[in-house]
């Protein structure tokens, strides 16, 4: 039984609280907030279970076995730092942290101490996630040609990141687990409308080593909520709309072929295939059960896990560069390669 | 009554031959096109009407006063300008021409001999668009703040212009008509997924003198036929979606309200609204008859219409720098001004 | 070329004579209708097409082979016996007849004349039902259990017919299409809510010598258009949703699955089975396009057409049956079979 | 603080349990259920809560002052009547009773001991029902024309009562509470796609005094789950979408206008009218905290909740008469007035 402390009860703490509580293989004997209407809450749900208003508390206690970090991204690396310092493995809420050296000395310190460090990437574990990497794996799609995402919703505007920080993380995460494939630059633009805040709607369009584009648009300012992600290929494009309940994934069996002219060599004729569509039924398996397995099992084994420091470092590394970028109105900027920046 | 002569009747074509049939101020006495099966069909829907594989046959036939061309981009310079010096009204499809040097000359040329000179922005004479233009201009939004509009589809792969110019053009003449006021500059990536073709997907940011934003999404290559844009204000949001048959507009009262933060000044404490939506009727009263009426009206009244040639060269001036920022990887250019570039 | 006269240029009118213009078997040699503004539209779009506001005039013409019968329900008997008895082959739009006794009559003379009637059910040319039949012969579905649809929309109150005999019309010649069986006895109610007028919405229940059940709902007075369809089978169920423009039908990979209670005999246990979405690619062939086909086609063999006046008449008695079971509240009434009353 | 013991901990229990624990009115004391994984899941979930196999420990216990009954319908009878002859307050699952004769017993034992008799009308606690019943009686929809419900989705077949005693329970509650006016009789039919088993699918008609008329369809055997209803009026319509999360009712201005013909008085010409579409912000507040509330609050003053024995029984009645006329294949049945049966 792996002991766990979660930091954080705020949005997302309460889903690591429950599925850290109802896996057989962890348990959670402390949770740390700084509000106490939240640490009542936790009591109330969870009597017996400790609370605190510091965060040491639950670093420090000899009894705990895991870190879980669940605060604003600005908190992210001292208290992961201190968590690894004090000899505890440390899942962390995405993304990772605020910088990729941040994120760099982080690995740096698990890898030094032994300790498995993680990020919570938590698409990364859903069954429609799963499902569109084995689509693309096996060859369903052809040659993946672009990736589309919309990601917008009114609210959770956040003080200490952009929209970029806050969603397009996740859009991030997902292509490096479906394309096991790495960006080579970013353009980005975006725009605050809230004075002196940062930008709360913005566009990234990233560009890769062959004609694979991916195209990301938050935005905390929309009427409605859109979580939709088109994926197209040579053979097959598929859309993932991760608000509807049944039917996530379809998958249409259109696309276009190319054809010599009959006319001249002069131009291309091309002709349009318009097959069946097919919706796969997705199992309705809970994310952060299989993440909390993950990280049970990676500690256990003593091996990294899939969503390792490393994968959170890269996805940080393109936020940055994305941020940088957005800051000088789309201009083009490569994004560094290796572990350590 | 006033006699036209179209010139093509490939996708567009036929739908501009019924609308100035069925007018009570215009007849259509001819139609060109290159393509023998075409007139065919032009002959077994409308006989009597007179048919011909040579454009210039109508632009030089003393019994047409107006030219209308629906042909691909590449020639409507040649053909527009030929209709002109014919002392001919020209009513041509979007984007007006292939060059804003050669929009300016169509301009000035109509100028000269006190012609019109309209282009086919067909978005402008549709009732949601107008009904969106009316609640922008009430006030109803509050300060415009984004734009989004995404418009993908399968197929109409052209040859002569890439997928800007064929999709966002009904964009940026959107933007025109509903916000009266002009993008300072614009940086667009895409990429082409046909070896040797044009770019078939690409998404543009128009940046305005203020905090306005626009976005635009245009692919040749989607699985399904979206027609959608956001528009955000500050007091309320609408989405636009022009595939739905009834409801194309739906207006959210929805948005954020800055307070000051009890907690001290280093930080606005933002909270949201969620109100009510809100569907006007709108009109299904088809945009060419609306369009026909005006090319008719301001030929008899001597004066521009709403979609003159200066309205066409401000687009394709976008369009021209928005696929030289795509060419540089979503470099921002600056839009050049004035009707002589 | 079969030389064609059609009565009626009302709603459905105007699709008839264009399909029967453009096919290469036959030609609308004139329309009539009682309404002058009518006959000048079909002038305007058809020069050269004879119009006259007496259908005699058409019935009697030497030149007319055929009648296409497109006028309120309560004409169709007349107009029809007038041609048939004139020598004219006769399509009569649906429902044939405003009674089954009237339906034997004209089938009786067309027999008995050697001339071929047949009656427009539309809905059995659409590419989507004509898949439908093909699934449920196939035995994808399994053991066909239920038909349930909803057909509902604001307008088209008539005069002479409840809404039964102008909505629901439709889901029975689909039906009698797709499952070649005949519905033993309907139990039927509705409301009018217009003072002394027909009903405006009607509840249909068809009961099946075996446990197949269909539902028929079908509404004037609705806020929206649906045009909704299920039919549940022991193997697979599908939803039919005609106002979708593509993924028409949807084939689910549901249902349950009986097993045996390991707890006794006293219950069985019911398992369920949630597999794939499947939606075959539908063809948009235009149906009246393959009407005009089988009108034409079947004149020419002299063999009896796919919708013939059988067809039509077994939609009536079941027409006739429910209006009389929803007088009598629900009622269920036993539905008369053979061809003669 | 009132204290309750829960019995049954199936598919709605976990919900009670909840609502009345987080309460500050109620507490949950001990919890009963025959199955003893559950109870080992409530004991995992709220460790210290007492937990049983035997539901009489929780009536006859002295510390518990209301009993929840959440078990299947057959057993409701004698639980809810042993808890009243214990001294408890009851609150039952819907329906309240498998017969009107058990119900009318329990009311009078209820009255008899001064004990709340309280059924669970889930529906009535919505912010979306009342929001309907707001609209009503503002008088926003005209005169009350038709209510039409479809409640159909895959699963959860009951071995004690057939579809119209799970499903069309809660239609019966929410008409009961929107339009205070009661049906005088019903007509339906069904059918039954398991052999030996009850009706998997049915359809009900309730006749009003006036011309309003209900229909419920409602279906343990379909591909999707649907949670629709019209209600339409003499002023506007609205649908309601229980499964949509946010527009859960969308109200439309439109209609019909009886307008005197001018041909003369044997026809009414009808107009239609198509305005606005309006969809009001609906409080997000979970319908079981507002339920738990006023069974507290009911406890308290001594008075009859909102959804009592009485709304219970005449639910019950319906439900009765319903499932007679379907054994008589739709026949209609006068349903019987006054509370004692």
């Amino acid at each position: 039984m792996i002991k766990v402390g979660v930091i954080g009860f705020g949005y997302w703490g309460p889903n690591l609280v429950r599925n850290f509580s109802e896996s057989d293989q962890t348990q959670v004997v402390g949770v740390a907030d700084v509000n106490a209407k939240r640490l009542a809450v936790v009591q109330a749900r969870y009597p017996g279970m400790q609370t605190t208003s510091d965060p040491l508390e639950l670093i420090k206690d000899p009894n705990v076995d895991a870190i879980v970090v669940a605060t604003p991204v600005s908190t992210h690396f001292d208290l992961a730092m201190a968590a690894l310092a004090a000899g505890k493995h440390v899942l962390v809420e995405k993304p990772i942290t605020s910088t990729s050296e941040q994120a760099s000395r982080l690995i740096e310190e698990a890898e030094k101490r032994k300790l498995t460090l993680m990020v919570d990437h938590t698409f990364v574990y859903t069954s429609a996630v799963r499902k569109i990497r084995e689509l693309v794996l096996n060859g369903e799609l052809g040659q993946p040609y672009y990736y589309d995402s919309v990601r917008i919703n009114l609210g959770a505007f956040q003080h200490d990141v952009n929209v970029i920080w806050d969603l397009a993380v996740h859009d991030l995460a997902i292509l490096q687990y479906v394309l096991r494939n790495e960006p080579a630059a970013v353009s980005a633009t975006g725009m605050s409308h809230v004075a002196g805040q940062i930008e709360n709607i913005a566009y990234l369009t990233l560009f890769f080593p062959d004609s694979f584009i991916a195209h990301i648009h938050v935005n905390w300012l929309a009427p409605v909520k859109i979580r939709r992600t088109l994926l197209g290929g040579s053979r097959r494009m598929l859309i993932y709309d991760d608000v509807e309940s049944s039917e996530k994934i379809k998958i249409y069996d259109k696309g276009i072929h190319i054809a010599d002219s009959p006319e001249g060599a002069h131009q291309l004729r091309i002709n349009y295939r318009a097959g069946d569509m097919w919706a796969p039924h997705i199992e309705a398996t809970e994310a952060l059960k299989l993440e909390v397995q993950e990280f049970a099992s990676a500690i256990k084994a003593g091996r990294k896990p899939l969503t390792d420091g490393e994968a959170g470092l890269k996805v940080v590394r393109i936020l940055e560069t994305a941020t940088e970028s957005m800051a000088r109105r789309g201009q083009v900027l490569e994004i560094a390669k290796g572990v350590l920046a």
